[in-house]
């Protein structure tokens, strides 16, 4: 042991050292600055997106966190790295775990990718009616991982939100009520249609109609009956009372007229056997 | 063989050594700061997540036990490491071995992924009645890969957790009862209604509805009949109980009242063959 | 520490200064370029295409961004590269946790390269009536991650691009309209035929119609009817009109001719039971 | 060649040889002990889990192979590296041969390891009537990769136990029987109850039953008929013999008591053709 | 700093001088001649195939583009690995984002790929009309990504090429007309079969035919009818038509021979209840 | 060039030469050990699992063709690596087209290891009747890739391995007779049991069945019919024939004894409209 | 620049050339010598496997060029990895691509691993009748990459051979003839049997015949009919025409022996309404 190598171990503890302090450096800047960016990241997206506050903080939380985490695991990974620990072996054995973790966890990571941006899309709001999923239901929570809605018949569905392929949001803007009504062969269109569309006519100034409702016409033919098709614009969530009352009106008007709502008809050839 | 070797060997040795206590010393103080870690980590989620102390006894050992193991495979690895085992054709057979085994046990983590959600969630009681991984049934065991439903004809299911996609819980808050009524084409709608709702009122005070049944209106017309739907919120698994009763209710009402309960209805147009 | 030493850190640094200088010097040519590249490439192909003014604004600043992007990246892991901070274990790190986050991302990156040539081959424009990812609709809005289409219920359905397989788009070229009529089996098929085409005739110079309406011939052979085929091209959107309008009148044709639109006929062996 | 070569050359032969003689003192340590780590593990295990004495051999067996061949494969790979016998090309064509038969006996990996939990789950025993992999059967033998059903026609199933997603036991505990009977729309409800829990009455004393039968309601209303439940809990096994007998002697009163067990009805209204 | 550094400095300038050079000229040889030689490959094979000049013009511009990049790729990157440009970590850092849109773009490489073959095997020609990817209809525009088809009702199917399995072509060749005949279980088959090839031959000389319809016998036994079936070879696209014709010109002939075609059959027990 | 140089030459000379010397005695002992251990080892293992001369010999064959090919693959790359040839390129070169290969081969790979258990667990033997893959049949050749099935209808199936998910196999022990034979509602349910239940007893003695035929009881309850079941065990493959011989003599027994087999029934009401 | 380092560039330039030389003159041997094994390889096999020329021609040229084009990629990728081209970026780059043209490619190689079998295993011949990848047809053209099928309707099908998952081949010795008949419940079964018996005999003789055919007994029970099935073998493609012929010979032998083909039968009973 002579000088030389007392100097080279001075001069590569000197290089580890200028590493580290640069490391360190590198970090207390990146990490304010990189907190800071995230956040007010957020706070205009949310602004431009109109996100409500409770959802921005929501994201911001989240986002600030990955990014501690993230930027941690990178700072004790170079620090052991440049303290000459070796990190190959430590970081091929993590790989072969995360390689398990991460088939089996991807669904996880799935999960909140698209929760993220239904959240960013506003896709679903508390309380709206959508189908997701494959369930109907009033949503009750969102959540980054899970959406919980409430089906119609009471049942709290919880959806991982991987499983949102296509939602479709029943509360964004009016909605549309569709009664089809029978009548039978012999009748006369003309008359059934007019008849219709006075009950139709009679439904005008009702608070839940955004327009019509109105008589499109013959939709088709059944076996014994023909079909007439009303629609009517409604508010949303309102589509079902409207059918409700427009069945019943519609129904009792045929009645009234005489008009024939038909069973099913059949000819009949009897022969009888020998 | 002269002094430069030996030097340089016990330098070298050094240098192990103090590698070696390094890791040592970072196994030592990373290993118990780590388990308490874990273990306040998970009881002050389940303190805010308001989980029973069983479940939150489970959710400690499972995390202290990964990180017990993943902390040895560390430790391990970087000790050979140190003394210059050569480690890459190991850990290479391991990653290959590691691959196979991989994709076979990603089920495997893939459950306890989701096992750990649903816990920690809390999207499943025991004694619950839940439909999940496609069958319906009162929950008995709650476990990390498996979660076991007793169905309503006494099977007991296993149910893998990654076959659990969309959990959904019949018993959180209230149910709804639904009942469908026909009545025929050519009876008076309004007195129907009138007949049912009346039904409808005597069930008030019956402890098991939160919410009246009341009489929504004409829900479709069928081929030969007109559809009356009955909804009422009850609290939960008492849903059939109150349907059960509400029908038999109704039907001996409207058998009372006269309205027609219809059979399917034809029309017969009949011609005789030459 | 003699002269050689410093010699050969200033030969070592001259070096990294070079490269360091070089790589900026690279970045500042490639990225101006770059960007005009990308820039003038999206403009030229957008006027090949024909792509409105908006379209082509979108796919510039998307391009642009992920240009940006990826150059800096490239740049800040050169750099560092370049001052010795070893990137290997960063960068090992980051790829495991950039496979966990590939797997659960790709479905990110599959919408926005769907959606990218959506947009390019203008497969769909706002106001189109599309089929796409199992929902029909008039297109509201389209974007590189989601497609949002307005359903005939007035349900939004927001479809992620990778959802939509098939584009099945209704607004592109005339529509055809098709109305099956059926006819006894006892009638004459060139009578009833003839009166069809009447009506047909009749349709001419309707400005919804493009083509006929043509009587085809008999489509097929029911159990109690004969089909007779009548179709028609129309303008887009107005076929369901068109084929309102012509199955009234068709039917009040039919039965001004006394043709008869059969019911299901049975023929009966009556036997009577001793 | 001078003596320095010489030197370096019994130097690293001395490395060698102290690699060498390490790893083969680890793995005369390592391996006994592992073997015995595994075995009493086992035993543990399935004495906590009360498994079988078959069934703990079977996995003792399994898993000190699997352990063997593990550990010798890392030995043979580490004293070959030590040795200087290039791997890294050997172990990169094993990597791709491994990769494509990885990716082909993957289904066998999966196999094993559900099959692991199915044995130390105790899902299923020999005897058990299980529903799995889409077959019904009694279950004849359980293997690591498969398992025998042999279905009510005879026939036998071999399940890979990958295929076992969900595991419905019939015989863990007791089943219900369930039996539907209809009576006509013009029968009094009460009666027929009242006939039918008079027939489960005479059920009391069966040994297969373990509660009820009982009449739980009218269950729901088909075109022709009223639906009535009837409800017991049996004995595993004696669901469908009692169902059969609960079926006979329920037919039998309502036919006693003259109430209807309806076919189907219709109204038919008849018009005579001109 | 002497002049031996000097002098490894020329000399390794020198070393990559000659690397620089050796690139270039392998680069300036390889790309025209890989052209040349994609070129006149495409042209080959256009030629033995038989492929139409504009076909055989996109697959050289494809090609050639495809070449060009590629070496490029290849030539910036050995370009900057021989001026030390660090090129590991970009690569790494390429190799993660290539793996997130290698996952994402598998999907564009497969369209691609399908679409060549399609072009290749001329599976499908502009006008023709078959059934791909779950659609029907006239081939509008082949693409290297999109099939576009045009569908019956006039709707535009853009169709990813990665979504079309099977192509099934209906214009290669003659189709076939086929038409079910009903006949009543009392009629003589043998007197039947001669009605219908009457009518049968009435059609030799009609130039969509290629070959007769023939009468092939009896196909099945109906609950109610016996089925003749006739089928004949026609030109592409005729088919329907023949079809529509036959059936008009049989349906008259077996009315005419008086033979029945039978509505359904029903032999009815009549009991009367007490 | 100096001695020193050739001395060194030598030297790696040697140790090259030493290498290979080593590389081929180790090939020379390992290549005739493994044969024997394979040979011997399926040879055992066929005993152990009583598996047909033909059958080992298939195995014993693929098994030391395999041993053979992987190491004469790892001999050649060893050999070419300690000669220096570069086999990093080569086996990287390797490894992108294995990759592609291993993707498109891996059915290949998971054809042989399923075809493997299959083999050496005897799921199906030649001439077993057996459900696989879809398909029922005859087996007419069992193969590692490929498994021939003759189909009742005379059709030959090639059926992969890999497409054999469960195997059912009817021809593993006894199979079961099941025949349902319908009675009126009006029929005394115990009179028939005792007329079945003689025809069962004139079977006593056939030389197919095993046990019973028995009538067990009231199945069902159908519309018209109540539903009794009768159920034998009988020899395999013999199922079909006894239970054609059981329904003709059971129909041709309640003849006699006038039960009547009921048709669907239908109460009528008839209503003459105005 | 002094001569020592001369010397080690002639020394370095030496070994190039001599690994140059060693590379080509493996090359040259390994060439020709690999192409003939591979061509007498697939001579023999085919020799073994009786395929005909034409098949052996295109599998030799097939695995002649596949190996042509790996050994040229092995040849130039070594060829300038000794010239010490860096290759590791290429490489590296070329993995990138490699992976995602894997990805997207994985379908043709597939495609190719099938069809190789498919041919080598003599599944499929030109003009056999397969049914394969959801598709029935006549063989019209066999490809490594695509078959051809001509459906009955016309219809060219081109079918990926990785769509072919089983292979049902339908002219692989004799077919099956199947015919039902249907008797009323109300006829003789043994009569029934001897008049169908008896036509049975009439075919005797009838060259498409191999076996029988043969009434095999009551089949099953229908609402309304008991069904007798008769089954013959015939030459492969007869199947069709020779259950025409015995269809209409059967129905005739049943009128003529007065043997009532049942109608779907109803038993009524009438309740007049008040």
């Amino acid at each position: 042991m002579d000088l030389i190598n007392v100097d080279s171990l001075i001069d590569s503890a000197m290089t580890i050292g200028g590493q580290l302090l640069l490391l360190i450096i590198v970090y207390l800047i990146v990490a304010p600055l990189g907190k800071k960016a995230v956040t007010s990241g957020v706070e205009q997206t949310a602004k431009r997106q109109k996100l409500s506050e409770g959802r921005t903080k929501t994201l911001q939380n989240l986002l600030v966190n990955v990014f501690t985490y993230v930027l941690l695991f990178f700072f004790i990974v170079t620090f052991l790295g440049i303290l000459g620990i070796p990190l190959g072996p430590i970081l091929a054995g993590a790989g072969i775990v995360g390689l398990a973790v991460g088939f089996g966890a991807q669904g996880l990571v799935s999960d909140i990718v698209t929760g993220f941006f239904i959240l960013i899309e506003k896709q679903i709001d508390v309380d709206d009616y959508v189908t997701a999923g494959g369930h109907d239901g009033i949503v009750e929570e969102l959540g980054l991982r899970t959406t919980k809605l409430r089906g119609f018949d009471g049942t709290l569905h919880y959806i991982p939100n991987r499983n949102i392929q296509v939602v479709n949001n029943h509360t964004r803007g009016n909605m549309r009520a569709l009664v089809d009504m029978n009548i039978g062969y012999s009748e006369n269109i003309d008359e059934a249609i007019r008849v219709l569309q006075n009950v139709c006519d009679q439904f005008t100034g009702d608070g839940r109609l955004k327009e019509g409702p109105d008589v499109v016409g013959v939709q088709s033919f059944g076996s014994s009956e023909v079909v007439l098709r009303v629609i009517a614009q409604t508010e949303k969530m309102e589509q079902w009372g409207v059918e409700r009352d427009l069945r019943k009106a519609m129904k009792e008007a045929l009645d009234e007229a005489g008009i024939e709502i038909p069973f099913p008809h059949h000819v009949v050839l009897n022969k009888n056997e020998q």
